[in-house]
């Protein structure tokens, strides 16, 4: 891990810095919700893979921060909008924006900032990266239109679980990789390979998420510990626990996930059975097949620092605690 | 005006049917809203700008359609956000999409139709256009933040009412002409013509609503009459009609208007006075001055249908009812 953890310090202050100096350049009253979601940390995943795509395939300019943090600020908008629309009180240990700053400037700063990306992005002259970043926010809106509908109508089904995971998540996280490789000038074959990595990584990354909602404790992810069985959301640990259960079991539980009316001590019991059965551990273990599978897509990538920081970028996604 | 009128139904059928066809493509949850949003008429001025400065400056395919209708659709989108954070009832005399819908599935619905509006215009392969909507999309959602800033804190100040308006209206309506130059390979001189017709017809579109506002019944708007001013929202004939009063008259009503303290007697004793004062009016004079201002950019054109059509759709602007 020591060449990732180099090349993270190496590069983060840049990226930092460049998507400082963009919202500083924001009209005042975005730029307060800007730069509270931006400041609030963020692991730069995006802009990094941008990065890492376009070097490993020769990419020598110095310019391009534009297109790498175009996809942070794409990521930043969604968690806006989402986390107003599921009411959510904390993002990464601090207050949500809309609780801060209401949820008008909050939408319309989300909407500013997706406006904001799509202008680094239409700055190189490329219409392929303007595609590339509509095709991400279009899937990224729908994988979550498609997360609000199943939580409305929750079932144990773990396709349709699969669906929403790679929409809301995977589905920008190929974009980065694509988007790094675009402006390399990549054949085809060589961005569907980009592609493939990021989507299979962006699976595994949701997949440890969903992991550890029900592992970590509130300090270190800043989330609530189960938070997502409380919200009544159905992920893997989940899925993976009924697929053991009775029938009847199961329906009880989508019955009360769905009227909301799951109790206290109903949640404590399930939250143990889960940490009983191990089903975090087992749904870490789902997501090591998938980093497998995006490591093999670098198999034509030229050796280099790039090819082993994407390396290690992906067995890190399955070591993270928060 | 019944150049205008044929060209209008001339191109709009086949405007209408792409807008649908785009819409159908959509993900089901996305869909409905969007179907609902372009399906409530609109005068699809936004596209028809685009198609009347690419034709004029000599543009001859027929792959208009995209770009054009994503300015609709960038419009559609601000609309869908707007109406849930105005707590708006109707739009175009129909019930607002987030009451029907929901305001997740209307935010999201936004989103995805921003992403679409992107898509179609990267298909060109022409990243000025990618540029142009993007930085549409960004004026469009500061404006709106601006119009809501003021609403909290309201003034009588005509130049920040102007430049509110510039911004949620103006700006887009300018992007849509600047597209249109732009497809059809116009020289900056030429864009910049364009550009400038647009913001000035875009000011007196606003000024037009504004004063309609105060004056027209609701079965012809589809929105209820001096609504602007049971919101609390400052425009121009308020401010006309406060310019003439005393000092300590505007101060109390901008407390009442700031506390939303304003009883229904006040109101409608405001919207008489706007009557006798005939602020309306007056507003619509002004608007006509912008008219002028948008024809005169029209000089360097060359003669022929779609200068006509422009040069009349300046006027129409001033003569529509609702």
């Amino acid at each position: 891990m020591e060449e990732l953890l180099r090349y993270f310090q190496r590069e983060l202050p840049e990226i930092n810095g460049f998507l400082d100096k963009e919202a500083d350049q924001l009209n005042g009253l975005v730029r307060d919700v800007a730069k509270h979601i931006i400041g609030s940390g963020g692991k730069r995943i995006r802009p990094l893979l941008t990065l890492l795509f376009a070097r490993s395939l020769g990419y020598d300019k110095d310019d391009h921060h534009a297109i790498a943090c175009s996809l942070e600020l794409l990521h930043s908008a969604t968690l806006l909008h989402d986390d107003y629309l599921d009411d959510a009180e904390l993002r990464r240990g601090r207050p949500a924006a809309h609780l801060v700053f209401g949820r008008t400037e909050t939408i319309l700063a989300g909407d500013a900032l997706l406006a904001l990306a799509n202008e680094m992005a239409a700055r190189y002259g490329n219409a392929k990266l303007s595609w590339l970043l509509a095709k991400g926010t279009m899937e990224t809106a729908v994988g979550e239109i498609e997360e609000i509908a199943f939580s409305k109508d929750p079932s144990l089904d773990r396709q349709t679980y699969m669906e929403i995971i790679i929409g809301k998540t995977a589905r920008l996280i190929e974009c980065a990789c694509r988007c790094g490789a675009v402006l390399a000038g990549a054949t085809p074959e060589q961005e569907d390979a980009a592609g493939e990595y990021g989507l299979n990584l962006g699976i595994a990354f949701q997949l440890v998420d969903d992991a550890l909602d029900y592992a970590s404790p509130t300090s270190e992810t800043g989330k609530p510990e189960g938070g997502d069985l409380k919200e009544g959301k159905v992920t893997l640990p989940l899925i993976l626990l009924m697929e053991e259960g009775d029938e009847a079991g199961c329906e009880t539980l989508l019955e009360a996930l769905k009227e909301k009316s799951l109790t206290d001590e109903q949640c404590q019991d399930l939250l143990a059975q889960v940490r009983e059965g191990r089903y975090s551990e087992k749904t870490r273990e789902e997501a090591a097949a998938y980093v497998e599978k995006a490591k093999a897509c670098l198999d034509g990538f030229e050796p280099g620092e790039e090819l082993s920081v994407l390396k290690q970028a992906a067995d890190f996604v399955l070591t993270r605690t928060k």
